[in-house]
């Protein structure tokens, strides 16, 4: 696109297709800016050429059907730009992505007045999974990177497993894009660094590099040589110096980035924010809304000012493209079939994948118990062995603790730069894009993947953005937590979590789980692989318990909560959990002699006891006048069902896990006077006022 | 020190001085990590080399006063190393730093069995910042790294403000040592970015490249060429290739490095893990005890195999080192003297600054309140600007959202690579290493800095292993969190907090205020600077109320909780936080007229409510039946207090605020309907079972 046709707008003739298709997005994207005063438009504008190359040029998808297994995935990782997806979706046909749609981009989404419902729309501010076109929800920065990774992870893994001489069933990419913000973000050097590692050649990262944030320019907050950093890391970097005209360039460049192998490679595009307008390569332009020169810059005829008009060639343009996936989607159908034919084993374990099938009944149902106390970390790294090896859809891996985690050897069977039919992954002590990228395995098509991460309970603070995210998009990614309390000892208070469980147990769309003994492991698993749409944390100790846990049971722990000590006419409840559990046990034994009858409820998950009927509720709590909670961490989260608690309130120590819990007050013992004192104070049958913290 | 020398440990006489301090350092270590069958002695007796490098050759300190301003900070980021700094700081005869704690490194430390005491050390099983001679608690990886860039800027910004020509009364170096661990956290290549950005000549940072991790060799999860990486970054590298072995050449390294001007350096040093042991180069040494044979390695005589002796030669080489550094104490107290006579002014400004004492009382008493309704973030921001003015202490922040923080201007007082007078940061999309930064920044010195940072609420999560961090060791960090609930708007569930108060709420240390008018915004931060030993996060909202905060009261936040609508014979308190309190008001006024007779309570900070006396509390709660919470995050938090909870079971949505708060019920419509209707359920005098979410 020459210089000169910008200041002749009218002239639409001398545009090529390319350009013409270009122009049309940027005037969608500021009409779309326009109509509420307000969106993200800066970027999009200045992507509009990557948008022709890819969704015109590049990528295999049909729009018809977003979910086509094959399809070439991309990842809008600077989420913030979403109007430009939504232009993109919307021209490459997606039948979801009518104009409607867009034109409530940005819209205060009030009660529609006429059918007295919310409006709502699928242009949110940032691109959420459930649309499609959109594979991973995207905003917070740094994230989509990673997703990425996670992405082409899954894809060079099931092209491993899967492809044939003559059967390249799998060939899928991931393109992703990103801004400057999001390879600031620590989240995504992790990421960055671990593509190159693995040798990801399958990714191509597309980077918007337009030199101006949020605040101001980018050279306020950044000086790197970004694409000397990259190939520090093993990647591959291209540069296209005219990414604001050139959509050729960029083509060639995603060619060039497509041969080459055993790196992935970066397309470092240089483009101007909010390119051509009156606020083109400033601030401004990254978000607000644009003037009514800016809505006429790109339109066919400066003439007819009319928003949201897109010209009947550039229409024409993509319907084409349109077709040609699907024929590609139809083509690839065929050599499907072809495949589970030539390969009938292979295809039917390829046709379980994308169908998103896990079978484990029968596994748990049949693994030994062990006879001896036991870390719940250590029977559950027995029991992780076997689950590995009997699901093909486990891509597991953790973040340079896996020995403490007790996970075992797992060289076997190792994904990485040379080996890629492995199930296990070695992140390096990267938490954060350990979970970011096992959100992007649970993307890559429902129920293909399922990822496990595994780090101390700790360390998932570290990793926090990433499960969120996972929770947010209802993805099902495991994460496994050992050493979930400061009975992991020596390591002291930068180690042992207090408060993490009150983040994770208000997380919406994520259950954490606390395992008392190797059943309640086994009921944990349970769970987390028959649960839809939810992330889980189970959480696991470091040491094996001093005493066994009476009537734990693997069927229970389903429900949140149950009894595991019955007493008739208690006067107090204990609910544990965890490794807590058995100090309650034996605390109650000797509260119970002591006249104070006590029974024991273990609740390895909260939230699921939310959820269960207040019958059911009714039951496991009692109606004992004290109801106490004994725990590990920060207590308050247990008021909702205690008269009082038992807890920490302040960080934890350096010392040996048993003397630990006791120095605290943790333990039998400590639980034993606490409560003995309490009930002494308040009396047998009298409820105090409020919760208390013992 | 050469190869035979090592088959031949008793022939003492061939070893240099530092030779000989290497090999009692290292003995000292594994008699250390024997002693009670655990540690983390290999990265120690690999980087004993650099122990003496730095604590014999290179660093200026007084072990007599850990505290003395203008020492040189050291930095331990691999902080499971803690044995390698408390071997260094014996050796350089830090008073309290005496053998018989190192004998207590990984003790279990139970009950004394002779005092009936919790036996107690200050060689934990990471360093803590309590200890004399250690600047910050390290641990979590990738910390110790971004705390020394805050560091390096605290003695930048020192430097500029108060050396003169001839007085250089400012002068410490920032020395931290890193592992690959450290290296590959996100929040280390964070802060390494913006080291590199700031062009911070005053940070050495050496590392421990023994090419060992906790799971295997690092070549398993690391394959950059670091190196290159941190060139790309803007930092001079140096290369020391046998650091197991050669002091001279660690300080030969660091000496070139004092020399760079505009850049930090990063010395790569070679080390072996466990260095002669028989588990060198591998991660057996990484953590766990060492062999017999091991224990004698080392020793002056193999013959005795005595534990825990430093050789007479190596005591007296730091006995000399120790009389240098009083002297240099000395000698700058001399000048700190002629400074303060010489520059009267900025000797007494820095004078306050070295005693930490901030002013801030007539500010906030006469600071104009506005007569409109107006954004908590708006005023916060007017606020702000005159709080930084006024308190030179301030070294203020923000992650790129600034100008949505509202926060102002300041392009007059940035401190960056070519202005190193001012006040505020760009840290850049950097969260973490922004939190962990302003960490280095508070532990410079007590109060000589009070670090503020600024971002998105949710994007506290980004940074929450710092923030963390900086509550653990009690230090005053400030954050402002704009954008506090899903009032925020158009962003939409990305970026809606509704579960990270709970984190924060439930952290200890750590105060989170959410102020829901201007006067509160004022009572927030006269609580937040007059507490002492705590971290603050200040909550505020984005959008304007609609209604004023009747009796809101800057000198009740800190009480955390109090009445701003009385009540006779109520049925009902509501309490409410922020911008939902608007709501609780209205409803409230509503729910009144129709015969409910509803009192109002803002409860800006749950956690200082908490501190406060029974009576106390019982007047702020009263003895209404029913006790509800407002707010638009998870409520599980509120049950200790409330009968019933409105709040957010799930994520967001993307709309304006006022349709988002209306949308969940929980705009003064939504509480009305929701506590009327509970009432109706319940009966006026009956207080249902147990907590219920409405």
């Amino acid at each position: 696109m020459n210089g000169h046709l910008e200041t002749n707008p009218a002239t639409k003739q001398q545009f090529t297709d390319d350009e013409q298709a270009v122009r049309d997005i940027r005037k969608l994207v500021i009409d779309c800016c326009r109509q509420n005063g307000a969106g993200h438009g800066g970027s999009a504008i200045g992507m509009a050429p990557l948008g022709v190359a890819l969704w015109k040029h590049i990528m295999r998808y049909n729009p018809k059907n977003g979910d086509w297994f094959d399809r070439d995935r991309f990842v809008l990782s600077n989420g913030h730009a979403a109007i430009f997806l939504y232009t993109m979706l919307h021209m490459a046909g997606y039948p979801d992505m009518k104009l409607d749609e867009l034109k409530m981009y940005a819209d205060p989404k009030n009660v529609d007045p006429e059918t007295g419902k919310w409006k709502h729309t699928i242009c949110h501010g940032h691109p959420e999974i459930d649309v499609s076109g959109v594979e991973v929800t995207t905003g917070p920065l740094g994230q989509g990177v990673a997703n990425s990774v996670g992405l082409a992870i899954a894809a060079k893994s099931l092209a491993t497993k899967f492809n044939k001489d003559g059967h390249d069933i799998i060939s899928s990419r991931i393109y992703c894009v990103t801004g400057d913000g999001c390879l600031q973000e620590g989240v995504a050097n992790e990421a960055v660094a671990i593509a190159g590692h693995l040798q990801l050649d399958n990714l191509i990262l597309l980077y918007d590099n337009n030199q101006v944030t949020c605040d101001g320019p980018a050279d306020w907050i950044v000086s790197e040589d970004t694409n000397a950093k990259f190939r520090s890391m093993g990647w591959h970097v291209i540069d296209v110096f005219d990414g604001d005209t050139s959509v050729d360039n960029i083509v060639g460049a995603v060619n060039i980035a497509k041969a080459v192998t055993g790196k992935p490679t970066l397309i470092n595009i240089r483009t101007t924010i909010g390119y051509g307008t009156s606020t083109a390569g400033t601030a401004k332009s990254h978000h607000g809304t644009y003037s009514s020169e800016d809505a006429v810059l790109y339109a066919e005829d400066v003439s007819k000012s009319e928003a949201h008009v897109v010209s009947s060639r550039t229409k024409a343009l993509f319907a084409t493209k349109a077709k040609q996936g699907e024929k590609l989607e139809q083509e690839w159908n065929a050599k499907l079939e072809s495949y589970t034919k030539a390969f009938p084993e292979q295809g039917k374990v390829l046709l379980g994948r994308i169908e998103g099938k896990i079978e484990y009944e029968d596994l748990l149902k049949t693994f030994e118990m062990p006879k001896d106390l036991m870390p719940t970390r250590t029977f559950n790294g027995k029991l992780f062995k076997n689950l590995v090896a009997s699901i093909p859809s486990v891509m597991a891996g953790g973040a340079d603790l896996w020995g403490a985690n007790q996970l075992g050897d797992y060289s076997h069977t190792i994904f990485d730069g040379k080996h890629r039919d492995g199930q296990v992954i070695r992140y390096g002590i990267r938490e954060h894009a350990m979970a970011a990228i096992s959100n992007g395995l649970a993307a890559y098509s429902p129920g293909t993947f399922l990822p496990i991460t595994a780090t101390f309970f700790m360390f998932y603070l570290y990793a926090a953005p990433g499960v969120r995210m996972g929770a947010l998009q209802n993805l099902k990614v495991i994460h496994i937590a050992t050493h979930d309390t400061l009975g992991e000892g020596q390591n002291g208070p930068t180690h042992q979590p207090v408060e993490v469980d009150s983040l994770y147990r208000a997380m919406p769309n994520l259950l954490h789980i606390r395992a008392a003994d190797p059943e309640e492991v086994v009921g944990a698993w349970q769970t987390a692989l028959s649960v839809k749409g939810k992330s889980i944390i189970i959480g696991l100790a470091r040491d094996p318990p001093k005493v066994a846990i009476p009537n734990s049971d693997r069927n229970k722990v389903a429900k949140g909560g149950y009894v595991v000590v019955e007493k008739e006419n208690a006067q107090v409840t204990l609910i544990s959990t965890g490794s807590e559990l058995q100090f309650a046990v034996v605390a109650a034994e000797k509260l119970s002699a002591e006249g104070i009858v006590t029974r024991v409820v273990s609740m390895p998950c909260i939230k699921l006891f939310d959820e269960q009927s207040e019958e059911y509720q009714d039951s496991v709590l009692s109606e004992t006048p004290h109801i106490i909670s004994l725990e590990a961490y920060v207590s308050t989260i247990w008021a909702r069902y205690c008269t009082a608690s038992i807890g920490m309130t302040t960080f934890g120590y350096s010392g040996s896990g048993n003397a630990n819990f006791a120095r605290f007050g943790l333990d039998d013992n400590g639980v034993f006077k606490k409560v003995k004192a309490h009930v002494q104070k308040t009396g047998k049958g009298t409820k105090q006022k409020r919760w208390v913290q013992l």
